[in-house]
């Protein structure tokens, strides 16, 4: 069975993510599954964050949809990227970008053939008129070559990864979660070995944090306190347990961070 | 393969969704898609819209069930309205006939059949006890007639279209999006021919906004910028590139609109 | 055909419920249906009343993944739940069981062959990690007693009813809906049968409502005004007419109430 899924800024009242459905579930019956569709408005590199994180817990041939377009209707092109494992339908505009690294060995095609789209075509809802019909097809087996042609040219992103600077370990917030959990670009693999032992330090800004413990997980801090932590995405995350870090720290997106262990 | 929707005003958070769909997974294998949940609490001509701006981009057969029901447990009946090309299910309240009316030779039936309802039955969620049900039933094939009685007797509800008045188009806002966007009750097909030449004044009671660009899409207006497109519904909208227009012009939802070119 | 659900306090925006979906597409093609990701935060009680209110309308063979987990990545076990009717999957911090009471017929099963989990196993995320591809597993036919063992040994939880005490009935608020309704404890089948000829009292810590109508839908009173009635359910609930009886009475979840009929 195959599946497509949806990432959007649309929001689920409007009904536009369901029109997006209407037209996929008109063309196959491959399965419908949601990423979300609450992206902060016009906020790319936020889809494109959570769907490098998501991504890579579908099964093979699953084709993902990520429509965060603030370039609608304008001449930003539509793109159709094919992976060593995925395929990613979205506009041109970087979204797909990191999930398109992560995923590797991609080829990037323009989508041209109106044959795979919506008419009337509508100049402010390309998700609907271009990217889902296309996501359908190629659920319904159209070749990658009969929907466009391949590119080389298109806006590129990836996220850049903290690092060791000195005796510190330098990098950014990438993301702060509903509970308020600081996500940075900082692997496990770059932590030194015996980091659990120690207390954390962290500093943003003209600001510092002290005798942070880095635990295992949130539940090995008392609660109201600070942690550090190994998130999900094996990224290191700053923490509260059953509190919100970013609320406590002051801390948003983005966010210039700073490390000292010992 | 079936499809049956749901649009309701129930939110997600409390399972009353789920056990609808709890309630059709029991009686048949129908795929189930969500068209929102999320319509303003009691607001019948909101839900109408969304059902109505969605309906047609699904599948021949597909069964929608809209409850927004205010109504719920006195005297409104419960409707399954059959037209050419799907079924609609939901209270005697209007939410469903902008939808008969545009998917077209539609006929009404009273659903009066116990035996395709919940028992012991609620007197506070027939989505659950006979909506939900009654569309489960129809998905497996149950006979329109089976499940209740023709009738002529129903609230009905349109959407009336804005006109020319003199040099004027006068019209509505239909409904305010997510992101701001006014979307109007001015189909595009009565628009001047040259009206992507021209500037436009939009006039609500005693305000006036002069000079507004008329553009093929959000982004071809500089951001933060007032702009007219016409809207993925194919209806003129009041919008603000990356910004928001019904905060910027503090206008909502009914609000009277006149609309100069030139 | 085989029914997966989930029950989170995760939200829907991070992807982290895609994450979890994304798991169980790769190992079954059971359905997917959400219960609801909007519990509040950590608040185990209230994901234990929505599961338990809407588990029962589910298919036999169901399996119901709920995860509400502020003790993850600690020592609390990991449980996995048969009944006479459905599976339950979760965290052993007491979310499952009013659920497992009312299926009936419930046996324990601590999760621990790791041959069923995601590796590398996170700490924080054993939603999915362990509970969505256990899940998955169940319904590819592996067999309880692989999964785990049985045991005796776990967080007990159970919803106490609303009762009689002198010429009151003595119970509480289990939860406040998006509507703003009251639910409460007190089943239906305790009220005293002539219970809508007659005018309630409600009686909350200093403040006292009288003269309350006892409606058999919320439609049956004035606009605004305060009522009592028979929720889907099958408890008492007290609510306003299109309105919002929290904020009108300034009670929410685990409210003491009393009441008095006549």
């Amino acid at each position: 069975m195959r599946r497509i899924t949806f990432l959007t800024d649309f929001g689920t009242k409007e009904g536009y993510v369901a029109q997006m459905k209407g037209v996929v579930s008109s063309i196959t019956d491959a399965r419908i599954l949601d990423i979300t569709h609450e992206v902060s408005p016009h906020n790319v590199r936020e889809g494109a964050f959570i769907l490098w994180a998501t991504a890579p817990f579908f099964p093979l041939g699953t084709i993902h949809v990520a429509v965060v377009d603030p370039g609608v209707g304008t001449e930003r092109k539509g793109l159709l990227i094919t992976t060593k494992k995925q395929i990613l339908v979205g506009p041109d505009n970087g979204i797909l970008l990191p999930t398109a690294h992560l995923l590797g060995d991609f080829v990037v095609y323009e989508i041209t053939n109106p044959k795979y789209m919506i008419h009337p075509l509508s100049r402010t809802f390309h998700g609907r008129d271009i990217f889902a019909p296309v996501a359908a097809y190629i659920a319904r087996g159209v070749p990658f070559g009969d929907i466009g042609t391949q590119t080389t040219h298109f806006v590129d992103l990836q996220f850049p990864l903290g690092e060791h600077q000195g005796n510190q370990i330098v990098g950014k917030v990438l993301y702060v979660d509903r509970f308020g959990n600081l996500i940075t670009n900082i692997p496990q693999d770059i932590l030194p070995n015996d980091v659990e032992q120690k207390k954390t330090t962290v500093i943003s800004g003209s600001c510092q944090w002290d005798q942070i413990p880095f635990v295992s997980s949130y539940g090995y801090a008392k609660q109201g306190d600070l942690l550090v932590t190994i998130g999900s995405n094996h990224f290191l995350e700053i923490s509260v347990n059953q509190g919100n870090a970013a609320q406590m720290l002051g801390l948003q997106a983005d966010a210039d961070i700073q490390l000292l262990f010992g």
